[in-house]
C-alpha cells in the first residue's frame, strides 16, 4: 500500500488557510448592486455538449455515457448506481485568484466588524480590516480559524445560507467583472445535465462548506442540498415547548479534502461512484476511490491551461495545486480535460 | 431552553448496549435455508392506504398531503422542499424481541468464532457461545462494543453489506416465523410509497448501522443507500497503483440518535424535514427540529398497543422506550399512530 490515513488531514486548518493563501488579490466588491443572472443550467440545442470541442474529451464522455447506459453492452450500470461526483473549486467554478468562500470570509469579515467595533480589537480582524493583500498573507492559523468561527459560526444553517445568498447577489469576480454565480464553466454545466438527462444521480464532493455550497448549489448547478458534501463545522441542538433549532459552532466536524473525500462518499452515498471529476491533488483520493471499483469508471481531471480566457496553473499553484494527481492521470490513462482545447465556450 | 446539547449521547456504546438488551430472546436461526421473499413495496390498489383503518391517522396523512401539495393552498411546499425522514427500527420493522441488527451480531459472533478457535478465548465471545441469555444479558460495555468491532469492522463497505444481505436471506423472526425484511410494516411501505408518488424524497434516518441499513434499505423500502442517515464507524482509506479503497474500522465516527437525528439531518440532507415519523424517545429530537420549521409539519409516533398483532410497549421498554416523546405528543398535539386502532393489516 502506498499510504494509508485513518484521519482526515493532519492540520485541521489546512483548507481554512487555502482560503485565504492568495488573499493579496481578493478584490470582490461585496456593496455591488447588481444582481446576479442565473446562468444556463442545461445543455441548449440538439448536440449533445455544444460547448466542448470536437474529438478528445469529448468524444471519451459520450462513449462512457454511451456504454454505461446501453443494456446489450457488457458495461452497462443499472441507473441507481450511476453516481458521479464533482469537485466544486476550479472543476465547477472558478478558483482564482481566490476560493470564493475566502472572498465571502473576507468581505463579511469586514462587514462584521464595521458594525461592532469590540471586534475590531481582534488581531484578525485588524489585518483584515487594513485591507492589505500583504497583512492577509500573514494571517496566523488561529487568525484564519477564529475569522471563520466568526464568519461561519454563531447562527443557524438557514440563516448562513441566507447571509451566503445575499452576498452572492452582490459579489463579482475582480477579472471577469460578472456575478460569482456567472463564473461557472458552461461546458461542466452541460455535462451535469447530460449526465442527469442519462439517468446519473450528480453529487458536489468538496472541500468547500458545506452550507456555503447549499446557498447555491441547486439554482447554480441543478443539485440540490442533499446531495452536497463538503466540509462541515460541528452544531449543537436546543429545544424549547416542542421546536428544536441547530446551532452552528466554531469546531470544525470534517474536511472534505484528499482522504476525506472517500470517506466522506462512503459515508453520506453509500455507493461508490462510477464518475468523478475534479481539478487538484485535493481530488486524487476521491478519483483512487472510484477507480477502485469493480465496474466501468471514468476518471477527469480539468487542466487549468488556459491563461487567456481563464487562468493556467498547476503544479506549482497555492490553489487548486494539481501536481502528484497530474503524474498518478498519465500513469492509469485518467482523462485529462484541457480548458484550453476542449473548452470551446467557457463561461455562460 | 430546555436542554442542550453539542456532543453525541455521552456514552458512545449506548446503542450498542440496547442492541443485546433483550439478548435472551434471541433466537433467529441463521442456518435457516429459505430464500426472503420481498415483501410488497407499493400500496395496491385505488384507495390511498389502503391498510390504514378509516378516520384518524389516515385523515390527517392524507390531509397533509393534500395542503403541502396543492400550489393554492397557503402551506404548499415547492417539491424539492418536501423532505420526509423516517427512523427503522419499531417504525418501518418490528425491533422486538430485539434490534435486528443485534441478532446479526450475535449470529455473526458465533459464526467468526467457530471458524476462528482464537477468538473463542476471548469473554464476549464465550458469552455469546454459551447460547446463553443471561450470560448475552451479562456482557459489559467493552465485551459489546469488541462484538461489534469484530463483526462489523475490518473490512469494506461493500464486504459488510453483502454478508448482511447473505445473512438476511437466511435470516427468520423467532416470532412471526418469517424473513426479518417480511417482519416490515404494510401501512409504512404504503405511507412511503404514497409521499413518494406525491413529490416527496424519503429518508431513513436511524440509530442502525448505516451499512447494514444499505444492505437492505433499497429493496425493502425503496430508499436508494444515498438516502439513509445511520449510526457509522470511521473508515481508512488506502490506495494502490490508483485504485483506492476503504476499510472500515472499529471506532464509532457517529451515533444517529436522539441529538445526533437532527445534527446528522442537517450534515447530510441541509434541509429541514416538514414530515418526521418514529416510535421511541430516540426520535423526540428529530421530531422537534422538524416542528421548528417555519412552514407546515407533520409529527408521527407509531405507538406499540398491539400485543395480539404485534407487540405492546412503550414507557418501560428497555428497546424503544416510548416515554418523554409520548408526553411531547400529548403536549403539542403530534400524531400518536395506534397500532392496534391505526393498522387494518401489519405485515405484507
Amino acid at each position: 500500500m502506498r499510504r494509508t490515513a485513518a484521519r482526515p488531514p493532519d492540520r485541521a486548518t489546512t483548507w481554512l488557510l487555502l482560503l485565504v493563501a492568495a488573499g493579496a488579490a481578493c478584490t470582490a466588491d461585496a456593496t455591488a448592486a447588481g444582481k446576479a443572472t442565473p446562468p444556463a443550467t442545461a445543455a441548449p440545442g440538439s448536440s449533445p455538449l455544444p460547448s466542448w470541442n470536437p474529438g478528445g474529451a469529448r468524444t471519451a464522455i459520450l462513449a462512457f455515457v454511451a456504454r454505461v447506459t446501453d443494456p446489450r453492452n457488457p458495461d452497462f450500470v443499472p441507473e441507481p448506481r450511476r453516481i458521479a461526483v464533482f469537485d466544486n473549486d476550479g472543476t465547477l467554478w472558478v478558483e482564482q485568484p481566490l476560493y470564493f468562500e475566502g472572498m465571502f470570509t473576507i468581505d463579511r469579515a469586514r462587514a462584521m466588524a464595521a458594525a461592532d467595533p469590540k471586534l475590531r480589537s481582534r488581531s484578525a480582524f485588524q489585518k483584515i480590516l487594513q485591507d492589505d493583500g500583504k497583512a492577509l498573507g500573514h494571517l496566523s492559523e488561529p487568525e484564519i480559524g477564529a475569522l471563520l468561527a466568526a464568519t461561519h459560526a454563531g447562527m443557524s444553517h438557514e440563516d448562513l445560507v441566507s447571509t451566503v445568498q445575499g452576498w452572492l447577489a452582490g459579489a463579482r469576480h475582480p477579472r471577469f467583472d460578472r456575478p460569482l454565480t456567472a463564473c461557472v464553466y458552461r461546458p461542466q454545466l452541460e455535462l451535469l445535465a447530460l449526465l442527469r438527462a442519462n439517468g446519473f444521480k450528480t453529487f458536489l464532493v468538496s472541500g468547500g462548506g458545506v452550507d456555503f455550497m447549499r446557498a447555491f448549489s441547486e439554482q447554480t448547478y441543478g443539485i440540490p442540498p442533499e446531495q452536497v458534501v463538503g466540509s462541515a463545522g460541528k452544531t449543537r441542538f436546543a429545544a424549547h415547548e416542542g421546536k428544536g433549532d441547530l446551532v452552528k459552532l466554531d469546531q470544525l466536524q470534517t474536511i472534505d479534502d484528499k482522504v476525506g473525500k472517500p470517506i466522506n462518499i462512503n459515508l453520506h452515498i453509500g455507493r461508490r461512484p462510477i464518475l468523478a471529476f475534479g481539478n487538484s491533488d485535493g481530488d486524487l483520493e476521491m478519483l483512487e476511490y472510484t477507480a477502485g471499483g469493480d465496474g466501468p469508471h471514468l476518471l477527469m481531471l480539468l487542466h487549468h491551461d488556459d491563461a487567456e480566457r481563464e487562468y493556467a496553473y498547476d503544479r506549482a499553484s497555492r490553489i487548486g495545486k494539481l501536481d502528484r494527481a497530474l503524474d498518478e492521470a498519465a500513469e492509469h490513462g485518467w482523462l485529462v480535460v484541457s480548458m484550453r482545447k476542449d473548452f470551446k465556450v467557457v463561461f455562460p
